[in-house]
């Protein structure tokens, strides 16, 4: 872990140095990290800056997903590791015009576990919980739920079909994790979107126009 | 590996001098492994003596809901770890009445990734898939899906809701995986369970009389 701490805070003082936000979305496989993304790349766009880093293990499907929404995207493929580590975002972080940014996303190989163990030099880690995972997910997963910044319980379009308890999931959810917002969010519906791209403007701190 | 190895060869030994079939059942969190246990244990308790060992991070909660159906059922907790080791796996069998079993089943930590990178002297691996996560999961996890002697789909019942294609993730299955069976399930409606039954009945190779 001594090399990959190093790397996560060359990055940080790199993206300090250019007043950029990194966030580390991190989710099991098929939670819908990259739907969100998708959802939110529009609607983003028009207030920030910002660049994807998508981490898989293999295939270029993410990306091209997400660059199909003329969104600035990066894919690293792990080659079957289970997590990204600090120095191939920190390679790939300096690709980006970082001067020109105000907010790089990282999302994560589809894991709950190894990616939350590994500083990849963000400022914050977010959690998507899609409902269909069950309620005592934080209970079993409580490292992840523990260290999020933010906290996406996702597909909530699919409640009606899932016996998914909310209320028991949010009071597992503030047991571990008090203060860190919960989005609701669906993206087949819109429910929530907008809150959650509320929050990730006032992270980044800072609108493009300010910045330029 | 090396050590892994040693203690997953031993355990085959061990089960194959009692003549007891162990599954490996890895799948994403929340992908409906104890459900399908859950639905498994009352049919599959009329035709063959089994066993099941819980893998999980933290909490017993998946043993609890399988003891209360009266399953021979024993938790390893990880305390953090990624997957279950072979080491670990060949105490806990050695305390099952291996004699008086024809299967053993372990439910692995829920992760994609890592477990299906350590043997942990199982005769097969099964993954479980859930139509929530997308059709593209065989082509973004190939290991686990190359690997499988069996494969469930389950939540089957959710397939209005969600946008997966059946079809698509039988053609990227069948790319990498030409001959495992692929069980389509839902513990919701029962579709499918009588199959899985069938084939985990067949792989123990023995019923309940014969070894008696």
């Amino acid at each position: 872990m001594g090399a990959n701490d190093m790397w996560a805070n060359k990055t940080r003082s790199l993206l300090a140095k250019e007043n950029v936000k990194m966030l580390n979305l991190i989710g099991s496989p098929g939670a819908g990290k990259t739907a969100l993304l998708e959802q939110s790349v529009k609607k983003l766009s028009r207030k920030i800056s910002f660049a994807v880093l998508e981490g898989d293990i293999e295939t270029k499907n993410d990306a091209e997903r997400l660059a199909r929404l003329n969104c600035r995207v990066s894919q690293l493929l792990t080659g079957g590791g289970c997590h990204l580590e600090a120095k191939m975002i920190n390679h790939a972080v300096r690709d980006f015009p970082l001067r020109h940014l105000d907010l790089v996303v990282v999302e994560n190989v589809g894991n709950l576990i190894c990616p939350a163990e590994f500083d990849i030099g963000e400022h914050a880690k977010v959690v998507v919980l899609s409902v269909t995972e069950g309620e005592d997910k934080p209970l079993k997963y409580p490292t992840i739920f523990r260290e999020a910044k933010a906290i996406v319980i996702s597909k909530i379009d699919l409640l009606p079909h899932v016996p998914f308890k909310l209320k028991r999931c949010l009071e597992f959810i503030r047991n571990i994790n008090p203060y860190a917002p919960v989005f609701k969010v669906s993206v087949m519906t819109g429910k929530g979107i907008k809150e959650w791209i509320d929050w990730l403007v006032s992270y980044a701190g800072c609108s493009k126009n300010e910045k330029k």
